[in-house]
């Protein structure tokens, strides 16, 4: 086996080279990253390797062999696949990686996240739902230093940039939004999808299934008459037709 | 084997370890406990342990390990695993169980509960329905003694109560459906989810399955305008366009 | 073995008892038998026996030794399992046997046959779409003696009958759409279900898989304004809203 | 084994008999040739012969044994299987092969192409998304030569035929699409489905996963007001309910 492939060459599942092809094809079978979009990085958090599933490619067909393996001091690519060119999103897992400590980004297509989009000005805003609790307040708690999570009554708010020609493009305003938003795991862009990270992948996956169950449930609300951060108690004043 | 894993290894895949795993993998994919949320607990026909499922664990991917297991009797934990924390939910498991003789208890983040916790007031209602047929009426049977079903003519009615910060704050709501729907199997948890329990893992699958089918059917009669209780021959007069 | 398990046991994955059960299995994951409901029933053309699906076991996890078996002269059952009480179904599917001459039944509790009983009067139509031409026509090509499909420019007519307390009360209702519809493969129940048949288990699976297909199409046709049986072109000035 | 069953015999999941199985299950299951409806036909690259899926037969069972196998030059069945007649869409994917150089074909009754067609005139339109970068603009790089694919503030514009009642009737206007259309890698019929095809398997399956993904899109964007092709800005004076 050549230097290369060791990289990317393990037994161990949760290694970073097989996690990134198991979560593509789960994501794919979503409608998340079909007709090879999305896109997913981790962090090796043993090595401190980056890697970074390729563009052009179809996600529930990847093997470990068809990733890109980058240091992360040099950010040069310590593996290249033959077949494939580094994916356009690669600068913005990079921002992600430098400026939000993040150990893995996700990056998918999901309608939920393109339709919240078209229906949401700069913001995605829904409050007063139980599964907003699986989304990081940005806030420690005081006695034990742990991340705490926003609470049942608190409002998630995720920031919509707009798209731009090539993705590379969307640096200046993925920037802006760490700084209008610095707490925020999350950046959607508009009539493209969504970008989630977290400290390590697991997290990064539990955040992006929860906000896109949110996103879902958000269309939802809003389809029928209800403001997604309207408060408790007042949804039925909103309804579109009387409740039953 | 140490003395705590016995309690959590069989090759039953009926065995209570290995079927909460399994229902939760399943129930992952129905998209009712994505990003962490959800649980199951069984109480072991033969021991009388109660076996639950942690809290903050990615559902799909859980293994008996991840299980605590209590004494019915003391509340202690016979099992506790090092990486997670006990669910909140367990005192509502633990409520179930103690006056309701529930075998098991499912509770999810189904959008179906929760986008009928926003249109309906305190009480869900369905009625006229095969699928309620699947739902006890909390009635015997005078000849056989055994329970009944509800039937094709009933209303299906489950109570939803407000939801909480916390999920221990439930248990006053909890204990007071136990007494206003003493026949109850389910009670909703506005813009959170739902609890459903059973006599057996076995029951209380079918009877959130038979739940969720009737909340999606709800959902769905209310959008095309027709009152999901209103009587037989009664929808057309409902429907906001005209039948085709 | 005894005699009575030699009838269900077989390794060939289509002996009517495995294959009941694969696609029991099948229809559970499209959503058309959760919660136990539904069914299937096939006649083994080799011995005439009717293999049936019992009452009340979870459709996913149904193995050969939850069959029934009947013999199709006498109507005793040659094996009956000692868990499970036989479907109440039987006599709707025995009618099917004896008067459509049905090599398979199918029965589901599909949300899209009870949508189209709530926003259909007694009949559901749908016409000039491609998925037409996989339903029988019930007539025979003049020259190859061959069954006929229905054209793309026919409209499917399926009889809706009005759902009762118990199964076997429907049996007059049928017994009715057999003299009124000799033609149909499929009875929809109102607020229960549906019921496809055909001359071979195939031929069944394939008219109920285009049935729902239709049937979702036709739900889809009319929340837009359509009437799934308007003629061709006449589609744009029945939306809704404006073609974009 | 006969010099026939040599043309579909290979171990490699990628050789055109066993991919055209893989990918009619696969498309099965998202609903795209359910009853049958559907096919795939693949040109193998080493030797120019076409394979086709035959008719009539479940899409999710097929096996290489069921398919046919075409001499490009000659256009004689090399092979053919005993059970089954040929597609009645060979002379559709003929005239892909010989007039737009296909190297696959991929036809799907999708109830997303069936809505389009019926909401949509003569031509399906979506602009300003970013999944549209996975569809061929038709035109060539300068300076690399590679086929370039559509920019995300270009429209994706796709010509929709009328269904006529036998599919050899569609040729005289998929011909004249192909001169209409010349850079189109699809056609939709109307209320049957649609053609998908392109330079190899691998790239007309992510066109036509990229297109239905679009499909679904638009339909969303019309249900709630926005035209599918409207400018980047302009969705919000077109929702049907205000923004949230």
């Amino acid at each position: 086996m050549s230097s290369q492939d060791v990289l990317i060459h393990s037994d161990d599942p949760c290694h970073p080279a097989n996690l990134i092809c198991t979560l593509c094809k789960q994501f794919f079978h979503n409608n998340w990253c079909t007709g090879t979009g999305g896109g997913i990085s981790i962090k090796d958090p043993n090595t401190n390797y980056y890697y970074l599933a390729p563009s052009g490619v179809q996600k529930e067909k990847m093997t470990p062999e068809d990733l890109f393996v980058m240091d992360a001091q040099t950010l040069e690519y310590l593996r290249s696949p033959k077949l494939y060119k580094p994916s356009a999103c690669t600068p913005l897992f990079l921002a992600c990686y430098q400026k939000k400590d993040a150990g893995a980004i996700i990056h998918t297509h999901s309608q939920n996240a393109v339709i919240c989009s078209l229906v949401f000005g700069d913001e995605f805003r829904i409050a007063n739902i139980e599964q907003i609790k699986a989304i990081p307040s940005g806030k420690v708690d005081p006695v034990t230093k742990k991340p705490m999570a926003l609470s049942f009554f608190d409002t998630l708010k995720i920031p919509i940039i707009e798209n731009m020609a090539h993705e590379d493009e969307l640096i200046d305003d993925l920037h802006k939004t760490f700084k209008d938003y610095p707490d925020t795991c999350a950046v959607i862009v508009r009539r493209h999808g969504i970008f989630v990270w977290g400290p390590t992948i697991d997290k990064a996956k539990i955040f992006n299934e929860a906000i896109d169950y949110l996103m879902e449930l958000a269309i939802k609300m809003y389809q029928m008459g209800i403001p997604p951060d309207c408060g408790i108690g007042e949804e039925k004043k909103h309804l579109k037709m009387a409740s039953p």
